[in-house]
């Protein structure tokens, strides 16, 4: 989900997954093992979470600004979540637009019985469709995207829950992955070319929905498969069934899942992420190594890369930058002469090891680079000789419309500059990325088919598979914007 | 406004007005002012309040469990009101569904702009038209019966809002006094029988509307008059027009606003409401006057109504009561060896005054019969050695469906007993109610008028002028509850 | 008590009772009976409250800022404070000092077991005594005058806990009513001229101490006696025992407990409050009355002296002045505009009653004057024809240093203006003050004994009783102050 | 410092560095650049901190529960610490007494001046002290043993502060860093045998004291030197003086700084304690490596002795374990089904990289046992086919009385059984702790000086360097034990 009415600030320098979904039919533990899945799922949005659950009578809910250990660990918010199915949901979000409105899942009195969802990814015809839906009388009650599907459901002339869900996902076009619960069933879906994530587990009878593996993991679940691109699956006391309600696509995953998003123990495709991750560093590594001392990690993203090349290259691999954990989400750099010292509250150097080496600096990815430019300054400081920044993903040089959170084109610094401005820029002796192909030979590809690519790589490649409708349809947010205080 | 979904427990031994209206077009200070006349009808609704400005080009709200004082006290909170228009709302309510969604003003956004609306009263077909809207697929956001009229003025096939808001204010039954703000016009609408109050006052170049006239005397307005039964005044930057777009009705005022509800300063129809308390003390001594040394009231209700009934009958009026104002919403007495202390946190005997003395007690009405008993207990206590207690308004024995909050009717004492009955049960020696035409004549009539009554007063005989379309059409709730936790 | 390092800003224009005390030794419910007890005196500090229990093995504390109500009302918190024997303290206080560190019961180790104090009163040479501690190495949590006695106490070399305390209050000089708790006793002092009230209870079994007898008769408990002036009364485990460690001293209780701080239904010296002040309102008319058509009270510490005004002269008693009890503490006029509406917060005219009318207000102090001339001159715009004041009391001329929170002098109307100017400053048609002899009639005396007055009448006279140390010895706060912030 | 009164219960399966202290003289941003020192110093406390300034004035304070950046990341907070000096402190506590009185640092009012208090340590004759201050007449705020040094300081018969700290420093026996600031100098003491650390740092004019260098590295400031053991180093407007007040003791600084607590980019003793840990691993690997597939560490604190120990034997260093940061203080697991999850919430296995390998586990230290044995189950549900655990420290068999917050002997799993037994509770295919001699190589000494040891290692040896009085005295908690709650 997304919200169409806020500018998105840009808190870190790096993209952000908007979402987490996880759902579970046939647990007595329904919102325990939601908690615990959602906390799995934290990497994927950390600004907010909730919970539904539905007890055969009523439907209860719990939605919280904050992490899920913060908000569900009270013994006492679980067991007033009663029930033997539930759904979760964690979103990252902004500044900008702080109501608890726009947390998820959306619920709503469909009439014939309750309906709550929870939505990863972003539609891009949402604004149009919105503009429709309140000409004839539907009334919004946040800013997100994703109410747009519940309005649909709602308003749509079919009988069966499934069939007016199946009406309305055929009028959006985007990116979802949606978790959704009713009365009596638990169904999620995956859009057409299966852009954003979604894994089916089993854990006794119950079935999990997940965005990710490691979800299922953490519960103890087994993972039976991934849900289909354009497939939708409907979970209830009769067991699981499959539909296809959608014309078929080739499936374009968000190769960025790989690269940054996923959590490192989660599996797609058959494939680790962790892997994925040691693999794209050794294939880095082959493209454009550097003569150096040592390969250092930027921590925790860039971690798994930066062995994979240290492996590759045969050099020790070594903890240059230590991370501090402890930073929270409210520190402000108190004054201006401090606010220079920025990154420090992050990461520090470990200035008795990097001094007066040549080093190789091991990245996921750079977004606007002024994290990457602080850390070199930072590592220049303490004394290393040489550095040397390796990228384990292409240049990133376009915005994301499908879910991701992303700073305008603009501010993209591979958007604005060539490979020798943004190595003067950050500071680096040099710079590489690892390339389109090296990036997909990394997944087991041969190379990147330039005509059907495998994955979604439009933030490298500007190749988007969906259209843009709101976008190049000028559509202008026109709410009577309500801005609620509290 | 009133809560579909659940049942209101009764704190307190009184019936209790639902909520109090205010709204201010043309001053640049309209979200102070607003908050000031909240203040003032503070008696009318203490649970929760809200207030929504539009400063032209956006709207902006503020909604807050608890009192007036403790959320709109702060400078910092008024200042994010802007604009020059804005409408709020008091809300007495329950601990049944304590949720933030059921604050008013309630706002949605319709597409060709923004509406918030305030409503006091009760409709007794909501919940019948919150099935047929639903069922085309409108999702509601609270369980309030006030949200029916705004889904209503959404769906309406009408252009302009005027039109739309008539349009759907046509289909409801019940009492209703409104305060509509848009992004152009304040709007104050007031049911065709006029059951709930509104007047409209001026300051300076604004234009005021509150539930009563003591709302316009805290910021020094200037009471210009009532509006009509079935008016809807319609205020913009051209002035002030009036329609009348409602069959026309005779006015029935609700008289327990006379009774108790209403501030003593405030004036309906020309009456003070302090002398209309007084005369009605008056009226009640002239039928039922028990000889005696002291005239007490129960305080602080029945002081006006005890003022009359001494003058009446030339014995000293003495507080034989002290109230305790300090009593907080929150105070449980805290066991159960503690707990018969009950009325004592809140009313305290002045013993040395009453010792050995006849006593009359005056209050404005018994609803349960429960502070009655404490009290009386606590003047026996006390030394009193004669207890007679004096009702200044008729038998409560019928429930109010037209915005009060009343028991079931099976826990009103007067439904459940006769006088005898009831005098013993409260433990006194004698017990009189004033009769309805005591009350009518007080209120300045010469008997209630039996084929046309002049007031609403249904609690007291069971004349109800509107169908209660809901309760006999046995509407049951058929929301799929959404139980939210915080 | 009182803060001796902070300016106490005056929020609200009347002189403050700063504390009130309670203690009770004996009964399971030890914590529970404190709580209610601290409710029935609320008036005497609202702005903080707190209680420690002792449950033979452990003393419970719990101090917060807020009113009994809001603090005390949870079970669980009643259930913390565990134990047979426990005292309480309200607090009057300011916003110089919000901190928690100066809310009372004040506790100490010392030894040979806990002592916990609670303090109603001042001490004239706090400051002093607490220099003297500090040289010699006491640490002070606080910056109250009561801190002193504890570390008296502590420091002491007597033996036995009661010796230590004795010791210690020889020591001090000021106003004092104590309720102090140890591990095996309930200890109630009042100082040698019995400026502040204690009066002893008993229920059941159990000894109570409280500083007014409407806290008896919250609970249900029989009053048994005051505390004599230089009385100390030990309760334990065999009963409870009189000393009498101090020279003594004639009785010197302060007057205006009885014009304006005590609560009408408690009783000093076997006069009821209430009458008292009915009596001070005839003498009041008696001395000046003024022809008029009405007497209005100041709500609601007026309303007695009123009540005995109007029965003096046979004019009807009128509540012409509405008060609005939902005033919260934190309600900040919102605006510069809005500002100058000021007292209509609190209250509010009965304006059809005062129009045309010559109207008698009657209350019963005044201090700067600022409530009065709001009151007026909302009497005037609601269309008084003439307003004559009436004050149930002397002109409060001089500041009190025994535990009342009085402005500067210079701050006192009737410190700086004459009747002429204050009834021109005031803005009424004339006013009047009850003489002090007056005063002394309305308490049963003949007139007041100028060698050897009855009261401590300070705030009228200027004749203090007891030596002021610090501010005659010009002793300067010396602390070296920690301004804590949370 | 230490609670001298309550049990700490055992969050967590790792010992726990009770306190990091930080001082500043001499900068205009002195709050500030505490606040970000504390940030760094996060890992040695993160229960509560404060901070105290001096503004030449006053003295300010602010202390809370909770972490650093979410108590001091408000510029509000900072700009209410006025003041070119300041100190702050870090704790690390407990469930059993969470009171707000129990955070440094310490204030007193000391009649001369202000003095503050920050605590890094233990004193082993604590209540000793403490049950001779009171009888004198002293009053404890809290129940850390560091409030013994503050009234030893304000009892003391000498004249100027720096002889009084001297005085009472000389009657404590234990372990101690403190940072003193009064209202004209700071001031850093060693406790004799330097058991705790403590730096020196210059930043343009400012002196600036600390636990570990990363805090002088986060603003930017110079290290200057260690303060040695036994020194007191005295900063005022004439600059630093450096004093030796206490007899001389051969160094023995905490080998567990090295081993687990410090930051791993701080420097003791010119050494880096990454490298000092990389080298522990490297003589593990040394002494007891056995045939493995990978090596794994324990995140985060076993990774750079797992680098050092993959290095030493040409193993891949892999992340077989991932962390999972999100996990909040409050996280409980909901129920108990779930309850056998643990581990899980923190770590999860890596299971595609395990599966079908032998693998070496590294962590620095193993106490209860339960965090090892859960990782063990974890790994072998995940694949692994052989599970070796080796730990970079000797078995901790003995409890710190040092400032180190350890399990009563009883609880620790190396106090309780021999290798064999260790090994087969955890459930490891084999098990190996360094030896305490190649620890002390990993230092850089040839092996331990059993008559004179370089370090303080009485965790593993038993070998106490200062006396338990406390302990050994059977000095009894005697406190009145107050139970404050809020």
């Amino acid at each position: 989900m997304t919200d169409i009415a806020f500018q998105h600030p840009f808190d870190d320098d790096k993209l952000h997954e908007e979402c987490g979904v996880f759902g579970v039919f046939g647990n007595v533990e329904a919102a325990a093992l939601t908690a615990l899945g959602l906390h799995a799922l934290q990497h994927r949005g950390q600004e907010a979470c909730g919970i539904v659950s539905f007890d055969n009578t009523q439907f209860h809910s719990h939605r919280s600004i904050g992490r899920v250990g913060d908000n569900f660990g009270d013994e006492a918010v679980i067991a007033g979540l009663a029930g033997h199915c539930a759904i979760g949901h964690n979103r990252y979000s902004t500044s900008g637009e702080p109501a608890l409105r726009n947390v998820q899942p959306l619920f709503a009195d469909l009439g014939h019985g309750g309906l709550a969802i929870a939505h990863n990814g972003n539609l891009t015809n949402a604004q149009t469709l919105r503009n429709e839906l309140v000409s004839r009388g539907s009334i919004f009650q946040s800013t997100m995207d994703s109410e747009v599907i519940i309005h649909l459901t709602a308003t749509s002339r079919q009988a069966r829950i499934v069939d007016r869900l199946t009406d309305a996902l055929r009028q959006v076009v985007g990116a979802y992955s949606l978790v959704v619960l009713t009365s009596k069933k638990l169904i999620g879906v995956r859009d057409p070319m299966g852009i954003r994530p979604l894994v089916l587990g089993r854990l006794d009878e119950a079935y999990i929905l997940a965005s990710e593996t490691c979800a299922l993991e953490i519960i103890g679940a087994e993972f039976v498969r991934e849900i289909d691109p354009g497939e939708m699956v409907v979970v209830d006391e009769d067991g699981i069934t499959s539909h296809r309600p959608f014309p078929t696509h080739p499936r374009r995953f968000c190769i960025f899942e790989h690269v940054y998003f996923a959590r490192p123990d989660s599996i797609f495709d058959d494939r680790s992420v962790y892997e994925a991750r040691k693999r794209i560093g050794a294939e880095l590594a082959k493209e454009s190594h550097a003569p150096a001392d040592l390969v250092i990690p930027i921590p925790d993203s860039g971690t798994p890369a930066a062995l994979g090349y240290a492996q590759q290259v045969g050099l020790p691999f070594e903890l240059g930058i230590i991370r501090n954990h402890y930073i929270g989400r409210t520190f402000i750099e108190p004054t201006d002469q401090i606010r220079h010292l920025g990154v420090r509250l992050k990461h520090s150097a470990n200035a008795p090891l990097v001094k007066g080496k040549r080093i190789v600096l091991v990245d996921d990815s750079i977004v606007r680079g002024t994290t990457s430019t602080k850390i070199v300054t930072m590592m220049r400081e303490a004394g290393a000789s040489e550095v040397h920044m390796r990228i384990a993903s292409p240049p990133t040089a376009h915005s994301c419309y499908y879910g991701v959170d992303t700073p305008e084109r603009s501010k993209l610094l591979a958007a604005r500059y060539d490979l020798a401005e943004m190595a003067r820029l950050i500071g680096v002796d040099t710079l590489a990325f690892v390339s389109i192909d090296g990036l997909y030979r990394a997944m087991g590809e041969t190379s990147r088919n330039e005509g059907q690519p495998q994955y979604c790589d439009a933030c490298f490649t500007g190749d988007y598979p969906l259209a843009l409708v709101d976008r190049d349809g000028g559509q202008e947010t026109q709410l009577s914007l309500l801005n609620e205080r509290r």
